[in-house]
């Protein structure tokens, strides 16, 4: 059977690094803060906000909640994340998407400040990632595939990774990261001719297609870690991933459970790229 | 036999557009015009300078030369390239790389003004190429890999592409434009392990290594396409690409030649994105 690579202790050592330089911070006088830009009220974007609220007071992260409504003129929001780029006492900005229809996303992006862009949204974050640059950040979900897989002491060198999508928030930002640690990188997308034959080969599989049941039996090869990027809601509305855990279970060597699994590790990453922002604007590292 | 997928033909369709564009552009007063940024006197690139400014010439884009002695201060550097983006006259600027070891490369890639990278150098342009927004150009040599399999009616849809190298200025690039028209694409490096297996289950191989038979007959198969990017000298000084041309040939279904294949096409893609740029900038599109 395979191992269940739990999220839970990748974020514990993730946020006990973050806990320890926020500390330092607010001993500078500086105090990490994020702010959370939330436009209309979606019940999990509220949880999520939630969620991470209370995990970045207890690393000693503070959090400034914007909550604008659903009708918001764009300008409007605008205005907000140019206050927020202008303000010296932030030093990272979330802002929830996929945001209204009437607003556009890429002015959205295109006006958040880059050293600010703790999400990896921005050209800026997305353009570091593609050349490797370390300039910005790349967006935590994706990031947080990586250390889970750096956690669990999953070497990636040399190895087959299949990724399983090519959005700009997850697949193609992970499969840099993959390719920047020596994997030998697939992106598989819903043109993927035979995609089973293309996932069997995958030492390493990262599956962030968005509906359930979209990685099962006849996918996997013995051996195999997967990373379950999917958060769905199966037909009794449980979160499940993109990943059938009894199918795969065992086949595979290891993967990531869903709910626990990379879900709990992005608030922690979150936190850290909040952190790092706060050091990179003070001149501290 | 392979076809052997000749880059004349292709840039020769390209140019064809460009012509009519850039005279289109003169009739409104605008002289679509590449400045070429050289520092010092390479062999390769004072004929590379040459060949562009023979067929810009031909197309109606104008070259202006900038020549800098090889020890010119990054400063003078920094300058010159901060006058051309401020200069209306000019369109598109190409910078000759790699520079002198003095100069960081990152610092003039950060000087070049975006709407001018017709070579696809900065990261506004590179965040174009991974996120598909259009801003920016991509890295001509890239481009032209793409060019040469569209011209060839090459439908990259649903195919196993597989990209050897992964550097900026190609494998990396390419990567993305080959999944822009829904490739299943891998990227393969040093640091891949049996590389002949993976190239052999190419249907699209595009080789970007930099080293003479990098690519022979172990590593090909019946029916590929195959693109040779490198432009390498053999033993006895003669110009080849990473492919093994002889000992491809009887297995691929088409093959491009070195010389005469991408190599072709650069100049015409460096044309009209400097034509390209000229409309952007008079929005004329």
């Amino acid at each position: 059977m395979a191992k269940i690579m739990k999220g839970a202790p990748v974020a514990a050592g993730i946020n006990e690094g973050t806990r320890v330089r926020a500390a330092a911070l607010r001993e500078k006088g500086v105090v990490p803060t994020l702010a959370i830009v939330r436009v209309g009220e979606k019940d999990a974007d509220a949880a999520y906000e939630r969620g991470a609220m209370k995990r970045c007071a207890a690393l000693g992260v503070e959090v400034r909640n914007v909550l604008l409504p659903e009708d918001v003129p764009e300008e409007a929001l605008l205005g907000t994340v140019r206050d927020l780029n202008e303000d010296p006492l932030v030093h990272g900005v979330l802002i929830f998407r996929p945001l209204p229809r009437h607003i556009h996303d890429e002015a959205v992006r295109a006006a958040l400040a880059p050293e600010k862009d703790v999400d990896g949204i921005t050209d800026g974050s997305l353009a570091g990632v593609f050349t490797g640059s370390g300039r910005g950040f790349c967006p935590c979900t994706a990031q947080s595939v990586v250390e889970i897989l750096d956690h669990y002491g999953v070497d990636c060198a040399g190895k087959r990774a299949v990724v399983l999508g090519r959005s700009l928030v997850i697949g193609k930002p992970v499969s840099q990261l993959l390719l920047a640690r020596n994997a030998t990188v697939t992106v598989c997308h819903t043109r993927t001719r035979d995609l089973a034959s293309e996932t069997r080969r995958a030492e390493i599989l990262v599956a962030a297609v968005g509906h359930a049941g979209a990685v099962t039996g006849g996918h996997v090869s013995p051996g195999q870690v997967i990373v379950d990027v999917g958060i769905n809601t199966d037909g009794e509305g449980r979160l499940v991933g993109d990943v059938d855990l009894p199918a795969v279970e065992p086949v595979a060597a290891a993967v990531t459970p869903t709910p626990g699994g990379v879900g709990a590790v992005t608030t922690a990453v979150l936190a850290r790229h909040t952190v790092e922002a706060a050091e990179r604007m003070n001149n501290i590292m």
